[in-house]
């Protein structure tokens, strides 16, 4: 008790440091991203691939409209984990950044400035009172100077770069899971199945076209590229991970 | 108790997370919602259904005034559940939006750019202080590219698009019914039936035109056209909904 | 206690909900409703009655400084209860805002659409920080297309439309009085006994000219019109509602 | 204890309601009114008379630097309760308005305008957080279309007119003083008797004219006449309420 | 307890009333005027007499440096008891204000004027939130249109003029001495006699020109004067009031 | 218990001392820092040594997003210990203080300048309120004038001069190993040696070069030098520092 | 017990004054002077002498890096004790100061308007919201009119003119020291080691060059001088306080 009562005393405001140095709106945002769903994303040789865990709750709800995958400008995607209003914020924020720099310099914005403008972004709402931190982590991935690139912003606004990871709930067994199996040398369809399996594996369960948000960036193209259903359906066949569904019905 | 003292440290600002990652005041805000009489959202092929339970508590009060259903644009119509001047002002803010929209582009605007610019809008009022969130659920539904759309904004900022939802009073009852009967290939008349057979499952009783509030956008004119009392009763009576109103007197 | 205390921690602001989605400071202020003298409102065939109860509690105050009926515009007029104070703010939003719509669009403001912008106002109270609600319901009535209106604002900033309403002090036993009698083919003059009729039957006494303000706006000349001190005796006469004066002396 | 308990939980902001719908603040400030030393105002079939009581604590005051009476315009008078540099506040506030109105319209702006003005800035005060009520109460005299009036303003920013009134220390008393004697047709002169006999009644005491600031607007030159030292003394005099002045030396 | 408990309450700021109409912090901010050393000054037929005790603690302090007495223009001198830094910040103020005035005018202000400009300045910091009231009394004094002035400042924010007064440390017991002894047509000396004598009376002390600061503002040349460190050896010895500074050394 | 309760009555804000003239945020911050990894910084006879410890949690991060260490300028470094995302900023406002300079002034800003500016920067983050201090403490290293100059910023915003230092953990240990060691003399390579010593000390282990951060800024050159992942295994493989990486694996 | 809890309910702002009178914050921020180690100045026939205590905790740390003295302008210098981050604020703030008037004027700013421009910027912290008190003490030493100047500014902002003081560690102390033996005719290098001695004899021991630092403002050339560590070691050498080096080692 004593240990709650001394953590409250310093948990409410993003202005203060506990005693101890810790900034605890922010420990707490990072608890909101372990409440959303989880993403994963991998660095191939090939491209780079985003993952999102997007089942819904009710039939009734359309699936594309539950959104953790988006496009942040042609050659960039980014994935999200935890309070989805918040995302928003961020991916509209990165989508004006981009556009921005493309303007300005006539080029595409490189994926470490895009993130690193985005995690200062995230930093000023740890550090000036008046708002909450974001309730959010994103991965950022896409392709810069030919190279496939992954990036992670946390909810203090730290930036990190990442071969392959996951964020939101089962973080931890995904990344155990992750770390066994990755090579940087997979192709883009290795790359492909080994983020679906973690996520079959962390839920103890095949997967549903449905439920799922799937994109890549290659290196061939350097263009963004959303999955379509039916795609998503195909490649959990080849990779004998996609769920009977006529338990459920097909409506 | 203690759960509850825990809970009080942290429900009193929209800018604090609670430990476990949560934003109370937007919780309560959906709180509010709940006590909001109903709405009820059906997408059908032929066009989107709104119907919203607007019964007052005296003879005395116009039902025309308790507003619950809002003409956005031409092609969008606008349902809502909660607090109805928190409604006004976002149903304002989509107004606005959507005009100037067709002023600089010179075509309506889409209905998920629209739901999306409104949910941006409300998750403002989640993370900056000096303000509540709104204490109110919006159904957006219109036309959009000749295909029928229907969304749902929640007080998080969080879009979503259905098939077909309630919000408000008796939400997960009249969802229950929606799941089991809803079907895509709904005709706009079926759709109107299913809405309003809903209601008055949720309720236990047939249903007085007075008191509900029924508007529909169809893929034919894409036009949002919100139904007279006697177009209601008239579809009430075709579907033997009608309650017996000799009951009430007939001021 | 419990519930007393609960309570007491989520009332002192407008920009918190309480956890069943309350705001209690809009509820106080309908508290402040309450404490002020009633006021009454009759929408009849041939235009809009507004009385308003106004006794004074020193024969040295001037009656006509009790200010709660008031002309917004040529063709509408607004009675008052609660918070005198706060009223006066608000109806002078009001003419400043029907001012600028006849500048604007050379056209006498509609009666819903003013009402509609005094409402969205008193809401920016209940949501944003650093104010208190407004302490007043307002009746605003007048002819719009040719058509009497009778309109209520309350502290949340909500709209109804009325047939016949009491605002203030007894509002519910009023209330009963008029739903019992009320008809929508009342004569003007019909109108005005009714609302007295209903004032001096919840106040169990004859009423004195002196002690109230009586206004309509008529279909005829679309103008408001308050009754003078004699006008208002007379009608008290007409009506055998008239207190015998002697007894209080006549200054 | 518990009652105060109660009140101490919404007593400390002008930004909130009670629970049932009291502005606390507003009421202390009244409180403050009462503290300060007694105005009274009597409006006569002539003209306005205005009283203060400005006795000082020590001989080497100077009494004429107890600010209780002030000239607003040539045609208006203030008398003040209360907080002395609240009063100063709003007394320089009438002032650049009635100067403003005169420029802008070439007229003397009208006493019941200028008393509404007044309560308009003081409402602000009572509803907008940062700033605390003005502690003072105001009674407003003069000269309109010919036609003396006398108007109070109090801390929530109610104006009320009045045939006569006292405001500050003893109101209660000295207002039922008046009401026994107060008659609409009093000359000047009856009214300045039954000003300072009032007070002095209140008081138990006779009056010196050191103590006392007295002013006038009469209808016949509509022009603020404060009195000497020496015509106070004359009139104290006349009325046989003159202290005996070598009971303290006259320095 | 339940006093001091009652008051707690209340006095934290400056922008709300206890519920007996008192502001706190402006009474404790008048505390911090007692803390100070004293300041007298004295009405004389001949001019205006300002006097500082300003003893300091050091012999290796300078006591030119502490800062009591001050000119605010050619004709106004002032002096103050309590903070220092708040003092000048009021000197600062007036100094200004002087200037301001003399170039619109080409006249001296006033020193009434003058002082009242400080009030209303003093005033609005125990009004509006977000800073705490001057912790400083001021004693202003000068010639005005051929005439002696002499005004007090309070943190309240009230001007008050005196015939002769103290402010700060032994404020009333120097104040009864005034009483007894003032006579309206004092000579310039016997004013200095009389500030002096009332100093040493109230400290038991015979006076030394280093601790004391002393100033004049005479009809004659409407000019103020400081009195150098010799100047006022001067004047003690002339009135028997100096004291022997062998005991103390001569540094 | 009473000297914690002592604390926390000071320790939530940067606005207020408590009563030993502390401020506690600012002493939490430091905490902050000693719980970030540590950095290291020599400065030699032909130039200065930055290296910072940035082992990760995770062989799927990539190391070099561990950002510890940064290019100011072409002839400054900066290292960093503490919050990363707070880090960042002060580097970003480093670097656009250090481009604005050579803009102005056509040449490179001074070490000494640079980090003064960092520190005054830092320190209103202390003073003012409405947001934290900075959590993080920087090494600015680099050539001004043909001389090597190494500086500290702490989050209090206060500049030191070191010859060599250690922030972050194991702080007090380091700092013992290297002034035990230190000589002015040394040279670049033995700079080199005794950083990476002092850090495998601290440590109890051998180096692993994808680890470690390490850098340079030479007189001879005055030109900020990074080491690659080979580089930095020879400089630790010359000194018999380097880890057997068989035991981890060599992802 | 009770005297600290009333305390501790004053002392959390710059805003509230205590029951008494006081500002806790400001005399909290003595306390931080206190803590800092010590300054000393003192003002002999030829000049200005200010000697500043810095011995640092660690040989590794610049001697020159601990910023106690200052020019501020070519004849003036600025010695400080308390926090070394706050008092680089007000540096910066009189150097800016310092050259603007010589800009504007064409002549260099006098001693004591530059320090009285310094404390009434220290007087804000204290009265105005939203910042807390500088928690430093400086001394303002300079040649003004060819005359030798020294003064003191406090956290109240209050200015002291001083012929010699002691500021921060063993304040009471030293100044006993420097009464005891202070002469307003000391030649300047009395001056010096009367600060000298003064400093040795409250440390009880002998001084090292790098510890200290060491400045004059003569009359003669009315010019800042910074003593290099070399000609600190000739002072004391020549008056016999010169510490044994070799018992640390000479790195």
């Amino acid at each position: 008790m004593q240990g709650q009562a001394q953590q409250q005393a310093y948990d409410r405001g993003t202005t203060i440091f506990s005693p101890d140095g810790r900034l605890y709106q922010v420990e707490y945002a990072r608890e909101a991203v372990k409440r959303g769903s989880a993403s994963i994303g991998v660095r191939t040789a090939e491209g780079v691939v985003l993952l999102a865990d997007k089942r819904s709750h009710s039939p009734l709800m359309e699936p594309e409209s539950v959104e953790k995958l988006h496009k942040a400008d042609d050659h960039v995607g980014i994935a999200s984990a935890g309070h989805v209003a918040d995302a928003r914020q961020l991916i509209d924020f990165s989508r004006r950044q981009a556009q921005v720099e493309r303007l300005r310099y006539g080029e595409p914005m490189g994926v470490e400035t895009l993130t690193k403008t985005v995690t200062d972004y995230i930093q000023q709402y740890t550090q000036i009172g008046g708002a909450r931190p974001f309730g959010v982590a994103l991965m950022v991935g896409g392709i810069e100077n030919g190279e496939p690139r992954l990036f992670e912003t946390d909810p203090s606004g730290t930036p990190y770069e990442w071969k392959a990871l996951a964020i939101g709930e089962n973080r931890a067994d995904i990344r155990e899971y992750l770390e066994e199996r990755y090579d940087e040398e997979l192709s883009l369809d290795e790359g492909l199945e080994l983020a679906l399996s973690a996520l079959s594996d962390a839920t103890d369960e095949l997967l549903e076209p449905d439920g799922l948000g799937l994109a890549t960036v290659t290196v061939d193209d350097e263009t963004y590229h959303q999955y379509s259903v039916d795609e998503v359906e195909a490649v959990l066949d080849e990779h004998d991970l996609l769920a009977d569904e006529d338990a459920e019905g097909d409506e």
